[in-house]
């Protein structure tokens, strides 16, 4: 153990002495265990090496004031601290090292309030997301924050990445829900940014945390926006004659004002994979599900059918969503897909309507071409009135950790270099974290000195789960 | 003229003629025209002293870099520099003194492109509201964002004080309308926030520098989200029998998923005054428009009315609405009201639905109960799932500006004193200035350290308007 390590030990265990409601484990399972998120990268290079990275210790505060006590000691101490949710993230924004400490948000679980007035709900930042729609569930209110990730993800960690849920075009993605929250600084100080219906009193403090994957500060409370369970839905699925038809009838479904909650695309290789029941099996195919008080569910899904039929859409029925809504989550562990020879991940761009198409076949097209690449496939998801997310999938194989390593950089640096070069935003909704961070710099330019100005002014000593996001100095 | 003022002087000079994208006046006229905004204590202020504070210059732009120019050599030789859009705020965030300089946008008006595609509007921030409007509605769109002040306001100063407009409850405010945008630093670089449909890449810039009242930099160009002109539209105006009614009705409608681009609510007083023909002129009225595609208004204004009907709102036919959207920017100006020996001002907050009707209740009982003061009314105009605004509006007389100064200041601080002490935000959308500044300290608590650490790291000489939003030093 080097002196820092053992400095940081020892401090480490006189907080805790002092503290009841901060415990601190050494366990080398649990370390290991919260070094690290589901970063595909990462992932083979633990494969490859025999092991990985491992933080000195995990420290897990109870309340609130544990966290700004072990934050006030890192500062002090110059201890750097990785802020972990549930580790469900894809971008390496946790990747704690020998000298770092883990500082585990998982034990901070209350549902402080449901406002039923207010429509509001607040939480720790630890609680899981699948857990809070169901105590919301049973009070009669949804969210409508369903992210694929949502048995395996925290709210904290929803805030702290910009994440997206299958329900975005309708309910919005986690800013337009996240109404106010309480931050511990570096410095241990909490601030409050009150939760008000809206307000004009200078910079959105919310969104200067919201995305900085704990490099900013540390959310300790969140309170939601909510909605009554709605009374209704209907979905409808419809094959597609081309890509292209299927993305014109979603521009034509924003633009006309409609947000039904679930939009979704898939490629015809997708499709084959998902739907092959559903028509030819060789087809595009589109989910649309609506959902709220009756008489605008009907209409919108009348009128909304009308425009996927204008287009070349042939209605499949309802069976198609049904079945999605039910299986939406399971997806296989990269690690047992790693165990059968293959590197499997995703990437998740966005960009204008006008580009998206070409972007979509570009990156497909020439992903697939890839040395090692078995099919590279896209959908999208989450649909606004300027433009849209693709969210692509790569399967390649691969026969040793070297060569999955080469395969992955060179599907990643393709789908960032092309986005990139169309126009369009290198992160929809995964984040940042480590694996897109020299395209933050190519997409924000000199902005992204903004980013740093900021970090350096509210962390000057660098202690918020530094390497992630921005490097400074 | 001060030895700094000289100074000043000769650099402009110099500055302005090296470049000929840049005009400097030193006209008295000028100077007094945009030393100030209307910010009625400081109009009351300015006739109590037969003047006021004026500005050394007024350096007027004429392209984004001379605004680099200007801010490079402010920067360098610490000269306070105030942004001046059209000069309609309220707040007084545009106050400048001596020794500081305006900065005129009013000549970056350049309307440089509309995406029909990807549905946005490229534009300087010096261009009018209302001649972007017509621009768009030329070709087919709107912004969909209509402040009373549209005509006299700048697309720059909407997203320097965090706008709002009439239609807000279906369109959005302004952080839901800025797309993308590029600011000038108070060092002259300029940065660029692209404007994509969505992304995950850090803090939100752009919700960093709305609101930020020209504080951390200045907005040199803006991409705006745009709307098809709509379809199709249905005004219903209502009387209520109780303002709680009429409250109850807005919440009931947001809550279950409606929309109806307005959503205003007067309480009696203000219905006697500007509804006296609807009813019997004596209860609140309520009015409602939506628009959009044809079969969505049709359905959500059948299903509101039956909301509204059901809390016994009684029907007034679409009359009311039409007229309102005829006559609804008309305003008396400030300076004939105070010729006419009364002092007038409106203040906007917002507070959550539970508490709502005690704040209306109590802002106007106390507030009519005030030495000096006529009436106080108030409606609401944007509404929310969590809450909504409250517009108050008071009246008094004066026999001098000493006398007018301290009525305008005692009802500012009932005010503001009952709307933080019920929960509720002090600026709803008309910003902070100088006018809201220590109740700004009072909402955000600590968290007013962050926008002053943020403001020292973004603007370390405070060239940007000083004195507004957050004292710094």
């Amino acid at each position: 153990m080097s002196e820092q390590a053992t400095g940081t030990k020892a401090g480490l265990d006189a907080l805790s002495a002092a503290r009841d409601d901060l415990d601190v484990s050494f366990d080398a399972a649990e370390r290991a265990e919260k070094s690290h998120d589901w970063w595909m990268r990462s992932l083979i290079e633990r494969r490859r090496d025999d092991g990985g990275p491992m933080a000195t210790a995990v420290a897990r505060p109870r309340s609130a004031d544990a966290v700004s006590a072990l934050l006030a000691w890192a500062n002090d101490n110059k201890v750097a601290l990785v802020p972990f949710g549930l580790g469900s993230g894809v971008c390496g924004a946790v990747l704690a090292g020998a000298d770092q400490v883990v500082l585990d948000l998982g034990a901070l679980t209350e549902v402080r309030s449901i406002d039923e007035t207010n429509l509001t709900v607040t939480v720790e930042p630890g609680r899981r997301g699948s857990e809070l729609e169901e105590i919301l569930d049973e009070a009669g209110f949804t969210m409508g924050h369903w992210p694929q990730s949502v048995a395996l993800s925290s709210v904290g960690g929803w805030c702290a990445t910009r994440a997206s849920g299958q329900l975005s075009t309708l309910y919005g993605n986690i800013e337009d829900m996240l109404v106010g929250c309480e931050v511990a600084l570096a410095d241990g100080c909490r601030i409050r940014v009150p939760a008000v219906p809206r307000s004009a009193t200078g910079s959105d403090l919310r969104e200067l945390f919201l995305g900085s994957e704990g490099t900013l500060g540390v959310f300790t409370e969140l309170t939601f926006r909510i909605h009554p369970k709605p009374e209704h839905s209907i979905g409808h699925c419809f094959t597609m004659p081309t890509l292209e038809a299927g993305l014109e009838s979603l521009r034509q479904i924003l633009r006309s004002g409609w947000r039904p909650a679930v939009t979704r695309l898939y490629d015809a290789v997708e499709a084959g994979r998902n739907f092959s029941y559903v028509g030819d099996g060789d087809r595009p195919v589109l989910l649309l599900l609506g959902e709220g008080a009756r008489p605008r569910v009907e209409t919108e899904m009348r009128e909304v059918a009308a425009i996927v039929a204008a287009a070349g859409g042939e209605d499949q029925g309802s069976e198609p969503v049904d079945s999605w809504l039910e299986h939406r989550n399971h997806v296989p562990s990269f690690d047992d897909l790693l165990d059968q020879g293959l590197v499997v991940d995703t990437i998740e761009v966005a960009i204008g309507w006008d580009r998206i198409g070409e972007l979509f076949e570009t990156v497909t097209r020439d992903g697939t071409a890839l040395d090692g690449v078995i099919a590279m496939s896209g959908h999208v998801s989450h649909c606004y009135t300027t433009g849209a997310n693709i969210y692509f999938t790569f399967v390649g194989t691969q026969t040793d950790m070297d060569g999955a390593l080469a395969l992955y950089d060179r599907v990643w640096n393709l789908t960032m270099e092309r986005t990139h070069a169309l126009g369009g935003t290198v992160a929809h909704h995964h984040g940042i974290g480590r694996v897109r961070k020299r395209w933050l710099e190519a997409e924000l330019g000199d902005a992204v000195d903004v980013l740093r100005t900021v970090k350096r002014a509210l962390d000057p000593n660098g202690i918020l789960n530094p390497g992630v996001l921005v490097d400074v100095d």
